[in-house]
């Protein structure tokens, strides 16, 4: 077998394992969501920040992938949203197995909102399928304006485009409007939103649509 | 063969095409540098500012790896530094067949000190050898103070760390002392830099510490 045919292999088996997942899912109505960045773009503070303002609306959960430590479900635990940790050793993504695995400690379920927040890399967590309704991208305005065409792949997959960090704009160099374009030139139906969790700009907007989505999670479980 | 074995088979392979060109770089006097980071942590703006800085004193070049797009390399030969692009495809690192593809066009060759700028990624590159003298790995203050621990990896094999974007530091809660002590943990003789390729802050210490290790290098060649 050469490496195309391996990687094809890991895959396929991958998603079957994801759509096992994704069926538990639709059985309880819960709303999964794999959030995707750069190290450092703000996965971990935009989640923190979206369990102080939701969490006594919507029940929440988390499993979270990292190389090593245990510091952003720490993080989360102490910010009210119960989470997993998902050490991955080397792997530089969460693959389906690791969640399959993970659910099996979660003693929070089920759960109405689901994050599956990945490792920081905006490369490989594009290839993977996780069980999730839709994969989310953080964009940092502090990682440059050209990142878009540059990780195409995962930018033309997610559903809802997040740009963090926007508090520091007033700093930096950062043509907002050209990003968006190639967001939408990669993704034309994409959601792009503009947030920064220590401001709070945009967190209204982020966990509105967070409420919707599960909102018609469980209207889709409820008509089946 | 499971999958660990075909990773140590692709290491193994990686390692044999990396030394054929340590060989090559040594016979020509090449210092050769892999910059490793995260997407947008300033890699390409690092380079720019040397090559305006240095170009007068070292003959130097560059190849660049990204997913995707050649802007990169038009940005460096917009400031002077010879570049060849490699799109890696899906890959999410360098890897030694791809720097000895790439070589083949750098019609810029012998230089004094080649970069070779990697893909956008705190993960994969630390274990793919390029035939370098050492890693050097960028974090950017904007990424969050708890990056080294989180990937420990690339800061154990990095001889040297360069803390970006320090002109940003007044807008950020960011504790320096904290992350250069993760980072000394990781590796205890590393040496860290701190720098602003935009203020110009700590480019000097920067540019010295690239001649003074491309004169080492030199000699040792001479030596032999």
């Amino acid at each position: 077998m050469n490496r195309a045919e391996i990687r094809k292999r890991i895959l396929a088996e991958n998603d079957e394992c994801a759509s096992r997942l994704k069926s538990g899912f639709d059985e309880t109505g819960t709303l999964v969501v794999d959030i995707v960045s750069s190290p450092g773009a703000g996965k971990t503070s935009l989640l923190e920040e979206t369990s102080r303002r939701l969490s006594q609306e919507l029940g929440m959960g988390a499993l979270v992938g990292d190389i090593a430590t245990e510091m952003d479900a720490e993080r989360l635990r102490s910010a009210n949203l119960p989470a997993h940790q998902i050490v991955t050793g080397g792997a530089c993504h969460l693959d389906a197995r690791m969640v399959e695995e993970g659910l099996q400690h979660c003693a929070f379920l089920p759960v109405d909102l689901l994050f599956l927040e990945n490792v920081g890399n905006l490369v490989c967590p594009a290839s993977y399928a996780l069980g999730e309704d839709f994969k989310v991208v953080l964009l940092s305005v502090t990682e440059g304006e050209d990142k878009p065409f540059k990780y195409p792949a995962i930018f033309s997959k997610a559903k809802v485009a997040v740009i963090t960090k926007v508090d520091l704009l007033p700093q930096l160099s950062f043509d907002l409007e050209r990003v968006e374009e190639q967001i939408r030139t990669l993704c034309r139906d994409v959601r792009i939103l503009r947030v920064s969790a220590w401001s709070g700009e945009g967190m209204e907007e982020w966990c509105r649509l967070m409420q919707q989505e599960q909102a018609r999670k469980r209207q889709t479980v409820g008509a089946n």
